[in-house]
């Protein structure tokens, strides 16, 4: 990958410095919160029961700045478990992600996105989506934040890469999402992209958020391929690195969150120091 | 477009004969529904109130082959809900197609599919995949049937366009959602592609899925393109025409699903017959 000498700067940046360019609120926040919190660790919280989810936020909510969820296969949903969420969220100071990856047109994700059994834009700072109804995708969230996300800071990860082997995001593709997260009316509301290479844009004001990172390197059944922490901060240029079954699984989640925290930080030290 | 051989076959003919290529149960059951019934109308039931979708599901059930749902937008979704609208399904012989767009890898996607609130793979007999994240998808979904969907007939519509204007599916995309759709150990559990034009497939055993479909041609404010029944049918090579908003905002929705019913099937009729 051919690295840009805007991108170059972007990496180069402390996230302190970097937080003064976003031009999403969230994006803001979130960078400041990293830098005072020192941490650069998002927890995948992939589990199908409200407590163990709570557990572990519980635990590991110390070492991260975001827990992404997906709150669509948790088998006791309810209003309680997501105030609960919110507690946690406010005693550890971390933002809440839900992994949605909206997909649809406008319309629809409006309504994904404020309405249902899940009212996703009443708690969630930050939610995924594709680019691939196109620029649509940010009026149709915008439209879904209704009065229940009145005065609340709420943004968007688009997603310019996936981590799945076999998948059909190309360099054309990677480029069109660029261009919707830092080009238009609606840019304020992006705060950053999800991606597995520094490559995907080279605005400093927005994250990059890095999924598939586990301290052994694997591949999954299902084709989900993993890398180093090492590796998606410093030759990758994540911001965040997302770290799910590593810790899930892991016979002392809170030890080993701290610990992929301290190697993320580290690591990202290392970047803004050279 | 170009139209190619295979293509031209395909548009040219019966539901009848074509359920017998189906390499899909689910596609098989629904090319032999649609036959007997006289029907390739889809309503989307884009509402938010369980007791607003059963109503308008009752009212057009006689008219329809399938019922497309976001089950994510509805405000009091419960498990009776879903029983309900089983009955209807049943009733007025019609299949069921949850329109969830799953969109992430493998893992995941196991769980959306087949766990949290909604146990999708219990109750619907189809939904809709985008193809973005590669041919995981197919196993991913294959993963979260499980033992409630054990011994039913379950299958998959993969999107190879999109009708919001300004979405980043090219050529190549939808050439590579074909080689998903028609290639490879899971084509079995592929019952249909989710396109706008003929040119998306050829295989005949396939069921093309067109959205936005209107008797008065219009764009939304949120970038959604519609076309009319004629032209989905006749030009786009659509095997099944799904109508939202121009059945549920219309004064009399059951007359108005009739209408789009004899004019959908009239299309049909007149492409097969030429």
């Amino acid at each position: 990958d051919v690295v840009g000498a805007n991108d170059l700067q972007r990496t180069k940046l402390t996230y302190e410095s970097r937080a003064n360019l976003a031009k999403s609120p969230v994006a803001k926040r979130l960078f400041n919160l990293m830098a005072s919190k020192q941490t650069n660790l998002c927890l995948a919280a992939d589990l199908t029961r409200a407590d163990e989810i709570l557990e572990v936020a519980d635990k590991c909510g110390p070492y991260i700045c975001l827990l992404k969820t997906h709150v669509d296969i948790v088998e006791d949903f309810s209003a309680e478990f997501i105030s609960n969420l919110q507690a946690l969220a406010e005693r550890h100071n971390f933002l809440l992600m839900e992994d949605r990856k909206f997909a649809d047109i406008g319309n629809t994700v409006a309504l994904q996105y404020g309405k249902g059994v899940y009212k996703i834009s009443s708690w969630a700072d930050l939610v995924t989506a594709h680019t691939l109804p196109g620029r649509s995708i940010l009026q149709g969230l915008k439209a879904g934040l209704g009065e229940q996300a009145a005065g609340k800071e709420r943004g968007v990860f688009l997603l310019a890469e996936m981590s799945a082997s076999g998948n059909l995001i190309d360099a054309k593709y990677k480029e069109s999402s660029n261009k919707i997260a830092t080009e238009g009316a609606d840019v304020d509301f992006v705060a950053g992209v999800v991606c597995q290479s520094s490559d995907a844009f080279a605005f400093p004001g927005l994250l990059q958020l890095t999924p598939g990172v586990k301290i052994d390197e694997t591949v999954d059944q299902l084709g989900q391929q993993y890398q180093t922490p090492e590796h998606v901060v410093k030759e990758r240029g994540a911001d965040i690195g997302v770290v799910g079954r590593g810790i899930l699984k892991a016979t002392n989640p809170e030890q080993t969150a701290q610990t992929y925290r301290d190697r993320l930080w580290a690591a990202y030290q290392d970047r803004v120091a050279k």
